[in-house]
């Protein structure tokens, strides 16, 4: 069993990781595929006249401020267009897919964060009502449902609180705790660039290969969304996943190819 | 077991369908919920610049012109903002819900009617390119994995058509389907009135019982909306359902209610 991670950033090629993922299901490999929509989520909130506001936490990760009509748009743009695009695709290429997000069967559960304390202009500011939070838990059952019973999930952000909300979560640190939860001995994350990069200008700087010890000194070289696909690897792998290989999705075989070792292997 | 398809028209309380169901279930019985989402669907498609066209074939049923782009859009609303809006209420009501489209498992198959023949100021012409059809076989092998775990389903159109596309199927006779195929007694279909009415202005003329031998001279009353609902119950009641109820949601207790003869009963 293996758990793959696709972003939702631009170039990503989602009928090379159906179409890849569905001759590894065919092979006798079970797969939970997870994804993110970033990118559309941008486009449709502008479209929308919400435009999307990023906000830098004071520990310096990149995140979406997701008021409850922004929760609504991410909820449109991840449940509904992307993940139902995704399982049209499976079913297109034989994969009886089923498409589900953190709150169906609370396969992801976690705490809301309300209160975020971000940097702006060098200074720190409290934004309340926002609804993101963490993964903390995987309820494993309706996953083990549907892999017993033959089907694919596909399953997207958000996740629910304890208090039954929706929550805005990180993808990467999401399929992380999914993967650890299913004792997978692989994780997958797929974007839009070759895996971890030295000068993130430079495409042939790719680091190919971190050993676990040595992952404090290669995570300085992570920018932006970067630095969460570390850190979910990180978390994956002390929580026992024994190998996380950050792969590129723009090319045919993403899958294939990150499981053959090429991208960042952690291990 | 029972179907509820809950509309998506203006005025429906979705609060007190969630807490009604949410009683039902913990009363012992196995509920399947379907949902419909046009009145939001309409206003997204406004505000995304793309406004709704709504068509009357040739045999009298108004429906959704459906392209590629209103596809998607109609995703977006039924499977992302209302869909997931509906898991998270019955999650706080302590149903563990999991929600899907036709799509999911291929619940719902059917054939995709690429050219539709409207009726456009009197006069008769073709649309192509229309991501529309009809449910004709459901999938059954995920509502009962579903329902023997535990889990309750709440289904959404779109459906899946033979050649593996998303199409744009009536929601009301989709849960027909569902019904029929589930060998269900009865089927709730709730919406903003209160069952049929002889007078359409006039919420004291509802007719308040049906019996399937007088469907035909009671038909006439139906406009709008309406006609597909009576053709969805005909449809059940004809493929083995023993009585369908319209019921009106925008009341408490709706579904209770109507499983308590409130509304118009067909049987």
């Amino acid at each position: 069993m293996i758990v793959v991670k696709v972003g939702g950033s631009h170039g990503i090629d989602y009928e090379a990781v159906c179409s890849d993922l569905a001759s590894i299901v065919k092979s006798g490999q079970q797969v939970i595929l997870v994804h993110g929509g970033s990118a559309e989520t941008n486009r449709i909130s502008e479209k929308l006249g919400k435009p999307p506001r990023m906000v830098t936490s004071a520990s310096g990760y990149e995140s979406r401020y997701t008021d409850r009509e922004t929760l609504e748009i991410f909820e449109m743009v991840y449940c509904g267009k992307m993940n139902k695009s995704i399982v049209e695709k499976l079913q297109r290429n034989g994969v009886n897919a089923v498409g589900l997000s953190g709150l169906d069967g609370r396969i992801w559960e976690g705490s809301r964060k309300a209160a975020i304390t971000i940097l702006e202009g060098g200074r720190k500011r409290v934004l309340r009502d926002d609804f993101t939070g963490k993964v903390e838990r995987v309820n494993l059952e309706l996953v083990h449902l549907l892999l017993n019973g033959g089907f694919t999930p596909v399953l997207t952000p958000p996740a629910i609180s304890y208090e039954h909300e929706a929550i805005n979560v990180d993808g990467d640190r999401a399929a992380a705790m999914l993967a650890s939860a299913l004792k997978v001995d692989k994780l997958v994350i797929l974007s839009n660039v070759p895996g971890l990069l030295r000068e993130i200008q430079d495409e042939q700087s790719l680091v190919p290969e971190i050993p676990f010890a040595e992952i404090e000194e290669f995570t300085a070289f992570a920018k932006g969304r970067m630095k969460k696909k570390i850190l979910g690897a990180v978390e994956a792998i002390r929580d026992g996943v024994k190998e996380v290989v950050l792969g590129d999705a723009r090319k045919p075989f993403p899958i294939t190819e990150a499981l053959s070792g090429r991208g960042t292997v952690i291990h």
